[in-house]
């Protein structure tokens, strides 16, 4: 990470909390309290600003599954809550820190396959878990290591969101229409407060997203509230507006990016990648955390979930229930429709990603 | 149009009235009854098969407005729309046939503008209008000369139909996926009824067609009628799909087709066929008359609709009203990514279609 020579970090140099939306503010998207683990409700939002409150592991599971939350949410609720589990060792301080440390395995075990896709919720419990075990070894509280952890990461990562946010901001110009996909997170909704607040007139387009309206529910709502221009379109839309000359960028974040450079985000991704490059238009993609286990494209596996809902909208039927459906949850844009991998060391070729060791 | 040699026309010689799914039986779509125009609802459709009835021309302008139907429903229930002004001067035989005219062409204008991109509304309305003038001028019945203009024109429509279908047939081979787009009508589902009945097992990935769902609502029921196997999926997953090496053909119906060869359908239209050239899949679309008034891409009006549909999916609120939208209805996509045109003279290069008189 790149901190600032006066010792103030990217974010809060940037003033990065002070942008974000209700609905990117890490405790509105999940914290611990009391003993449970509080998770923004992105399904009710933004018709209503509610949380789902869970006690147990599984309820968190459960709400993962659920689609409570999306995005950076998985993995933020997967490590509050292991502090379900840690907190209550600290109070039955009789139990053996073998005991402990099963729990917290089996516990991982249990939040580790909820999103197949979402390599963020491997990643980081893994990472809180190895300080853990370190703390529970040294007869410390493993309650608070994990709490330590926990804002450890959230600094690291809003630092990252502020470096990221940044150097795409930089390449946004005055005038420019944006086109987007599904909820492109902190980075993406950062890069357009930071245009707009330089000074930039800038105009997005967000499509709904189906199945779920991610787009509809969460973009839209977020760039409105940055106060950023921001309009509504269908998913069959974005190479209609391509060829009326509205868009010159098209931005969105990424579940996972390989290390040879495939993007895989949202189902609705590659098509809009391949209409972009059709027109001319650069396609950019917010890397999140590189990982050695997804080197090239044949690593990816794509969550494929209840093809029911492709037959609803909003939980109404769209057809008859005898209609067979498909519900591929996201798609691989290969690097040659990718002009550039958003980091922390700027904007990079997605074919030169091996060069770091780190995104 | 091509008869065949032994009398039977090319629609009873493919037995095309048995194997049209209920929404395209031609009396399904609109019929004139007892002084009415009676039209099959689609929006209601597939979870009911109702009828909306109209007694006055207002009515039926609304109607099409409301977009009780679609595809070659708007022209049908105008022209039926004619009958009910004709009917009732047969009644009231003292009228002079000066009002009569007049009030023909005033329903004939009210008609025309209920959808702007549908230029078969006024081709269709003009044409039977001159056959009413003449045979009002000649002292004979102008409902009677509509009635039968409507006979004639269904039946070289159906026949039209089959000869297409039956051409776009012979393209389509064993083990073929289709990708389509909003609901292809007619030719389309006859294409797939025949490649079916000629022993070719294939398989149709059926677009939902957002704001109004018609490939939930329309296309996916037909295919399932007519026993083809057939999956929903939605407007974000076609390239995907294409991807995974599932399509081999792209095949849509088109609303407009300009005679240098621009395709003008239902938004989504052009997206797909980038994402299928992109993959090496072929892009056909049928025909449906040429337009001398539509001669390049300039010539066209795209239709932009009532943004506020786009926050809405089945009259649910996807958003916030505060959010802006846009609702172009159609795209176009230009020859480049056009395989062929499917026309009466078999499947033609979109660049040769000014070398015919007749798609």
């Amino acid at each position: 990470m790149n901190k600032q020579s006066d010792g103030c970090s990217p974010a809060e140099q940037e003033g990065v909390y002070e942008l974000l939306p209700f609905i990117l503010n890490p405790s509105n998207i999940a914290r611990f309290e009391a003993g449970k683990v509080i998770i923004g409700d992105r399904r009710a939002y933004p018709f209503s600003k509610s949380f789902v409150t869970c006690e147990t592991v599984d309820e968190v599971a459960t709400a993962i599954k659920d689609m409570v939350t999306q995005g950076s949410g998985p993995w933020l609720c997967a490590v509050h809550a292991l502090r379900i589990v840690a907190s209550k060792h600290v109070l039955a301080a009789s139990d053996s820190p073998k005991k402990l440390l099963s729990e917290l395995r089996q516990a991982r075990d249990l939040l580790v396959v909820t999103r197949p896709t979402n390599t963020a919720i491997r990643l980081r419990l893994d990472e809180v878990l190895i300080k853990a075990t370190d703390a529970i070894n040294n007869k410390q509280s493993a309650d608070e290591s994990i709490e330590a952890s926990i804002k450890q990461i959230l600094q690291g990562i809003y630092d990252d969101y502020a470096i990221r946010a940044r150097a795409m901001a930089e390449l946004i110009e005055n005038g420019d229409g944006i086109l987007t996909n599904c909820f492109g997170e902190a980075g993406f909704i950062l890069a357009l407060a930071f245009a707009a607040r330089d000074g930039k007139k800038i105009t997005v387009y967000t499509p709904e997203t189906r199945p779920y309206f991610q787009g509809a529910k969460l973009t839209a709502p977020s760039i409105l509230e940055i106060g950023v221009e921001v309009n509504l379109i269908t998913d069959n839309m974005p190479a209609h507006i391509m060829s009326e000359g509205k868009i010159q960028k098209y931005i969105t974040a990424a579940d996972l990016i390989t290390v040879d450079g495939h993007v895989v985000n949202k189902i609705g991704t590659f098509q809009n990648a391949i209409a972009a490059h059709a027109h001319n238009i650069p396609f950019f993609a917010f890397a999140w955390g590189r990982d050695d286990s997804k080197v090239v494209r044949d690593d990816i596996e794509i969550e494929e979930r209840n093809p029911a809902q492709i037959r609803l909208a909003l939980g109404t039927p769209t057809t008859i229930d005898s209609i067979n459906a498909r519900y591929p949850t996201f798609d691989i844009t290969p690097p040659k429709y990718v002009s550039g991998i958003v980091t922390v060391h700027g904007i990079l070729s997605p074919y030169t990603l091996n060069n770091y060791q780190t995104w």
